[in-house]
C-alpha cells in the first residue's frame, strides 16, 4: 500500500497533468489522439460488430446475411478544399469521401444524408452546383439521397455526408485481420493527388467488391492520409509490423517517394492477403481491371521495419505508430 | 403551338429570372424553399418509403417487420447555441435534436455518428464536455455512438449528428396521414424554451412509442420551429386545413400566445388522431404521463382558418402556408 502522503502527492501530480491536458488546444493534439480519447469509453452496445476507429462502423441488425454499415465524413472550406474550388467538384468529394470508406470495408452504400453549413452570403448558384456534384457522385454508386439539413454560419462552408449501407457478413473487411506474412497490395498510383485528383476521385468500391467476391482479403483500408500514416494504422489494428519495399511503390509520374507517402488524399485501397493468393490475384486483376495498376508493396511482419529508405521527415504519424 | 418569336421571348424572360434566382444569397430565401428545390429532383430510389421533407427518412430494407429510419441534424455556434453556452448542454442538444425527429416518426433510434467541426483554439476540455453531453443524451435512449469525425475550421464550432434506427412498418407515422376532422393534440407546454429548455429538452420518444402502441395516430411531427411554422407543414403534407383554438393552447407560464407559437425549440409532439379516440386517449394519457399535459388544440379541416386570434405579425411561414 502506498504511503498516504506519497499517494496524495501522486494524485496531485496526476491532477495537474490532467488540468494541463484539458487546457490544451485542438491544434496541439492530433485528430487520432482526440478521437481515441473521446471514443474509447464504450458507449457502443452489443449490436456493434466494429465500432469507432475503423473505416466504417459495422453493426448487427435483424438480417442474417448482412451487417448494417455506417460512415460520416465532412469537408470544410479552407481545410479540404479552397474557397475558389469548383462547387461541383466539392460536392463530388463530399459524397465520395465516406463512400471510399465503404470501399475499405467492401460494403455497398445505399443511402446518404447531407448536411450543409454555409454562410448567409453564399449564392443559390453555388449551393445548386454543390448539390449537382453530390447527386452525380451518389448516382455513380446508386446511392439514394434521403435527407438533408442546412444551417447558416458566420464561418466557412462545411458539408457533412453520412452514408448507410450493407455488407455480407462473410465479405466484411476491417483493418484488424492482417497476419504476419501477408502480402500488402495497393491499387492505383500514390502521390500528386492534391493537384486535381482529390476533388475527382472514384472510390474503389467496384474493385473492393470484386476482391472480396473472389479472394479472402484479411485486412483493408482506404489511403486518405497517405501510406505513411495509414499503413501503420492497419498494422497496429492487426497487431503486426510491416515491411515496405519503397522501390516498388507505384508513384504518380513526377512525384517523389517522400511526398507520395505523406501527401494523402490518394483514396486508393491498401490490403493484406495471403501470399498463396498472389499469383492468381495478379493474373485475374490484370484481366478485370486493365487500366488500374495493382502493386505488391511489401508484407506484414512480426517486426516493424521500413526497408531501404529513411523515414520521411516531419511525418510524425508514421514514426509514432511504428 | 406558340408563335416562335413569342416562345423565344418567354424563354428569355424565364432565363433572366433563373439567373436572378441563382444569384440570390441564402439569407434571401428560406431553408424550406432551398431544401425543396435541391431535394425535389428525385435521386431517391424505390427503397425509399418516405424521403426528404418529412422529419426522418424511412427506407425499406431486408426486414419484413421494420423500416430503417435515418435523420441528420446539426447545431452551429452563434446559430443554435451561444459560444458561452455550457458545452455539456450543447452536446446534449446536438444529440437530442435528431432524436426528437425519431419521436415524430415513432421510431427507435439505435446508432449515432458524430461530426465535430471546431476551430483549432478550442480546448480539449470543451470538446470533452461536449462529448459528455452527447454521450449522456445517447445513453438516455440506449443509442450507441458508433463513429466520429473531427475537422478544423476557421469559423465557429458545429456539431452534426446522424442517427439511425428502426420503426415497425405498422407504427411508422409521417406528417402526411392527417384527415379532415382529426383532433390535433400537443404534448407539454409551448413557448419560453429559448431561456433554458432548448438545451436540456428530452425528446418525446417514450410518449410517441406509447401513442403508436395504443392508438392509431394519423400524422405526427415534433415542434422545432414553433406551432405557427410547423402546424402548416403538417397540414400541407396531409393536404388539409386546420383550426386552432388559441385560447386552449397550453402556454408556458408568463409567455404570450404570439411568442409561444413563433419562438420554436419546444420539441413537443403535435399529432392528429380520430376524435373517436379522444376520450380514451385523454383518460389513459393522464394515467400514464401524470406530469406531462396533453392538450387538444384544434382539429384538421377542409378549410384553413385560425380562429379567434389574429395571425401573429412577422411570422411569414405561417401566412405563406395557410
Amino acid at each position: 500500500m502506498l504511503n498516504p502522503q506519497l499517494k496524495q502527492g501522486v494524485n496531485e501530480i496526476s491532477q495537474k497533468r490532467d488540468v494541463r491536458r484539458r487546457q490544451m488546444k485542438l491544434h496541439e493534439i492530433g485528430e487520432d489522439r482526440l478521437l481515441d480519447r473521446l471514443l474509447s469509453r464504450p458507449s457502443v452496445g452489443k449490436a456493434v460488430a466494429i465500432g469507432p476507429g475503423d473505416d466504417c462502423a459495422i453493426v448487427k441488425i435483424r438480417d442474417r446475411q448482412n451487417f448494417l454499415v455506417l460512415k460520416t465524413d465532412c469537408v470544410v472550406a479552407g481545410v479540404h478544399f479552397l474557397a475558389t474550388a469548383n462547387a461541383v467538384d466539392v460536392g463530388w468529394k463530399a459524397m465520395m469521401r465516406p463512400l471510399s470508406d465503404f470501399a475499405a470495408t467492401s460494403a455497398v452504400p445505399q443511402f446518404a444524408l447531407i448536411t450543409l453549413i454555409a454562410p448567409q452570403q453564399t449564392t443559390v448558384e453555388w449551393v445548386e452546383e454543390l448539390y449537382r456534384g453530390v447527386r452525380r457522385a451518389a448516382k455513380r454508386f446508386k446511392v439514394s439521397i434521403v435527407g438533408g439539413e442546412t444551417s447558416g454560419t458566420s464561418g466557412p462552408a462545411a458539408i457533412s455526408v453520412s452514408a448507410v449501407g450493407f455488407v455480407e457478413k462473410d465479405r466484411c473487411v476491417s483493418r484488424g485481420g492482417g497476419n504476419a506474412g501477408d502480402d500488402l497490395f495497393v491499387t492505383g498510383r500514390l502521390g500528386g493527388a492534391m493537384k486535381r485528383k482529390h476533388l475527382q476521385f472514384v472510390p474503389r468500391i467496384a474493385e473492393s467488391r470484386w476482391l472480396t467476391k473472389n479472394f479472402s482479403v484479411h485486412a483493408m483500408m482506404d489511403l486518405s492520409d497517405g501510406l505513411g500514416a495509414d499503413l501503420p494504422r492497419l498494422a497496429k489494428a492487426s497487431r503486426v509490423g510491416f515491411t515496405v519495399e519503397t522501390k516498388n511503390l507505384p508513384l504518380t509520374r513526377g512525384v517523389k517517394i517522400d511526398d507520395a507517402i505523406s501527401e494523402g488524399e490518394d483514396y486508393e485501397l491498401l490490403f493484406a492477403i495471403s501470399p498463396r493468393e498472389r499469383t492468381r490475384l495478379q493474373l485475374e486483376w490484370r484481366k478485370k481491371f486493365r487500366k488500374l495498376p495493382l502493386t505488391r508493396i511489401g508484407s506484414l511482419s512480426q517486426l516493424s521495419t521500413f526497408n531501404s529508405q529513411p523515414l520521411p521527415r516531419g511525418y510524425v504519424h508514421f514514426q509514432q505508430s511504428v
